[in-house]
């Protein structure tokens, strides 16, 4: 049968991570590609305990408020205020499908087709496709080692470019594996205000912070920030609970076009998560031993990579998931044309290209340090390795 | 703060029935308004245990497929074959957030600014937003005791409309009770090919017609239709758990669009409905159990509009949740008005407004049958009764 899309969905990359995700999922392939929490790390107990609790009230088994239920939204809004230092209340939380939800609506509340936007370069390809399927006017900002380069981005808008948003992962990015820097969050809010573009504030791994110390929110520095928070690396993705918090005017209209969108997300699983969430002393705890878990892996993979791996350039690890490798030199592999070869040695990656806005990164490449204990680690290494020579 | 809206945000009318729902969950307010499933009749403890057997494998609390568990797929689809009379394959099933995502994502995955799309008047409100906010052309074609007036929308296709879709309840219609007749769903078909349009079927009442046999669905008669289903109705709302079946190539659309719409949906809710689908003699079980007490309840209802409600015509349930109300002749009450008189005698209603494309029905109302028992059900007629003096 034939069928005539929208012009909108013809303008959406398909996310090479996830048609890798298919590729690398072979049994034997030592997927260093997804963005998987490890499946040790996922309290499982716990989340039937709460499950069984919750459903003793019919109300998790119910519809409930498009904003999500009101238990969570208080505990998420205790979360944030303590996190950017200013009273955050329960109404200003907006429950969503994942934060990727939350990044779609933003997206769809605020954008007409042709509004310009910015983005980094390497970018999240989650927030790319987004803003392509509402039709913006993609603009790319490098990133360099202590994340976004604002200087560039305070030159481009000095020099005209007026974006709806600017959306960052601030905090140990995806993928690029760095964080920005205090004085270019400040410096970035600040030009939040001036030019009256709003700062998406994508911040699933903050939490994740090695040290234990997440790094001072972006928000912190200005409100016209829009955060979007996630329990699904520091709890269970299968939980689906996102959030954001912002400007009461768009937290308006994101309820608004959630309403149409599904109604409203599971009673049942924010349920479970505010329990989670509101049990301090076993969420601290469990923080502690992902957080713990973690760095190991990291120190792991990075040492395997410094021994097995010449003529690669790294990131290091402070928090999150990842790591990025640049490879060097005139024999630097293309990383597209190398995941194959890699597949057959029985380990995968992202390629860079995958994460570019337009066509670059085509030397590097993105691993992750949390789906495999340190001995697995160092095995993908050296199957990477051997793929290269 | 000031922010400027997207224009397409602006073009979704907001619901009245969510924020009647606010008004009329007061206490002491017996609700018809909403289309809740009866709190004692949402299978809690199957959900605990299932929710504890699933989460004995790590999958269940991991991100999962973008079109949802092979395992619930698998059960969609012979549920769709058999109602279909025709092989469905897992591979044909995108399993969605509710059956509203499923229209959301069809929606934004055919629709451009501007184009032509047909509803029924009343219209399921959810799919009036879904179709604004995607920036439709949107013509209303009536409804009556047979459903959708199949003959009218023929003479506005003779007439030149070509709309890329038709949304139709067919069967046991929200708001208006009735069911589209099998010659009109042939009849339906017959355009959808001849035309060249989809009809959107959308389905989340069937399995509750009262005599156990559910209507043959438009499906049954053609190809060009989008089969939407939900597990909202017959196990529980807070699974967020609906689907879609249909051409290839849309559910390809669908499946990209969700990829960047939420990634992907709950393993652990989908693997719940998984279990309590494939478990054959106690879903049926447990939908007779929801049948008998949905029709002892709409007897109920029914025969107390009769006694105590003069001077209005309804609607008489064969399945489904609603009963549609037209009071007539010149003192006919404007529901609008009435209904905050019937909230402070403790009932509330859907206004017909609510549900008109074109600012109709202002002396009809949707009531909902399935939330309460018979006794409390014949309190809130009183009640409304009394409003209405």
């Amino acid at each position: 049968m034939s069928l005539t899309l929208s012009t909108r969905l013809s303008a959406v990359r398909g996310s090479a991570i996830r048609d890798l995700l298919t590729l690398t999922a072979r049994p034997h392939v030592l997927s260093l590609a997804g963005g998987l929490p490890a499946a040790d790390a996922l309290p499982r107990a716990r989340i039937a305990e709460a499950a069984a609790r919750a459903l003793a009230d019919p109300a998790a088994a119910q519809y409930c408020e498009t904003t999500g239920i009101a238990v969570l939204r208080e505990v998420v809004a205790a979360h944030e205020s303590a996190r950017i230092g200013r009273p955050v209340g329960g109404g200003d939380v907006v429950v969503t499908s994942g934060s990727q939800q939350a990044l779609d609506l933003v997206a769809r509340a605020l954008l007409d087709p042709g509004d310009p936007v910015v983005v980094e370069d390497p970018v999240y390809v989650g927030a790319l496709q987004v803003l392509q399927a509402a039709g913006a006017a993609v603009h790319a900002v490098p990133v360099d080692e202590d994340g976004l380069r604002v200087d560039l981005l305070a030159e481009r808008l000095a020099g005209g470019l007026r974006p709806r948003l600017v959306h960052t992962v601030a905090s140990f990015h995806n993928p690029r594996g760095v964080t920005l820097s205090q004085e270019r969050r400040r410096a970035l809010a600040g030009l939040a205000e001036r030019y009256g573009f709003l700062v998406v504030e994508d911040d699933p791994y903050g939490l994740l912070a090695f040290d234990g110390a997440p790094p001072t929110p972006v928000a912190a520095h200005g409100d016209r920030v829009v955060r979007l928070g996630s329990a699904s690396k520091v709890l269970a993705p299968a939980l689906r609970v996102g959030w954001l918090t912002g400007p009461a005017p768009l937290t308006a209209a994101v309820e608004r076009l959630k309403q149409s969108t599904d109604l409203c997300g599971s009673a049942l699983t924010q349920a479970i998560t505010a329990e989670l969430l509101a049990d301090e002393p076993w969420f601290a705890a469990h923080l502690d031993g992902l957080r713990a878990a973690n760095r190991e892996r990291a120190a792991a993979l990075t040492a395997a990579i410094d021994t097995e791996l010449g003529g690669v350039r790294r990131s290091t690890p402070t928090g999150g998931m990842f790591v990025w490798l640049d490879f060097d030199g005139p024999d630097a592999p293309d990383t597209t044309a190398l995941l194959p070869r890699a597949v057959e040695n029985g380990v995968g990656f992202v390629p860079g290209s995958a994460f570019s806005v337009d066509a670059g990164f085509a030397h590097s490449a993105r691993v992750c340090f949390a789906t495999y204990p340190p001995d697995e680690l160092r095995e993908a290494v050296r199957r990477l390795a051997r793929s290269l020579s």
